[in-house]
């Protein structure tokens, strides 16, 4: 069984775009602008998969996983998700790092 | 003023290891354990930094950056990590899934 939470990815080599972000204390249209952009991102292509946890005190990460570093540039340039960049820039989010990265290796377990 | 929850991180090129968990209902240890962990990583040749969230359903995600492949082969093998792996999969985690990742470039902002 898929637990949902978890990308279900293909074997390495691919990228990963991990973004760790601090929310601020304005909210408004956060939740649905970000719930969009999960589904625009679905629709790139060169999309695999993404996971994403955010604690009690706001702090954030959210590691999308990309078939190349153009699928990565081609997202961040896609028009509506610039519109948001700039949104969580200037309102929602306090401090945020974004490192673009490579995957070389990867395993796991699950009961 | 450095945000403690943020990883102070040279210029790339650098290594992560992004460590996706679903925690078991089982915790006995695992706070002591992972905070142990985490003192312990923070002595290793080549750490970096950590960056870690976990929402309130038990999904994690935990970000070590390390200075090579080297720096985390050798962390894999300490001792006491071994034995706290051994511990995680069999008792705290119900899945996990773990990537290492070349990091190749890197920019954020805060306020």
């Amino acid at each position: 069984m898929h637990d949902p939470a978890f990308a279900a990815l293909p074997q390495p080599p691919y990228y990963s775009v991990i973004f760790s972000s601090c929310r601020a204390t304005v909210a408004d249209g956060y939740e649905r602008t970000a719930a969009r952009m999960l589904e625009l991102a679905a629709q790139q292509p060169g999309y695999l998969g993404v996971e994403s946890a955010r604690d009690a005190e706001g702090f954030g990460i959210t590691v999308s996983y990309w078939a190349s570093l153009e699928a990565i540039s081609a997202w961040k340039a896609q028009a509506e998700h610039q519109l948001a960049q700039q949104a969580g820039q200037r309102r929602w989010y306090a401090h945020y790092e974004l490192r673009i990265a490579r995957v070389e290796r990867a395993y796991g377990a699950a009961d």
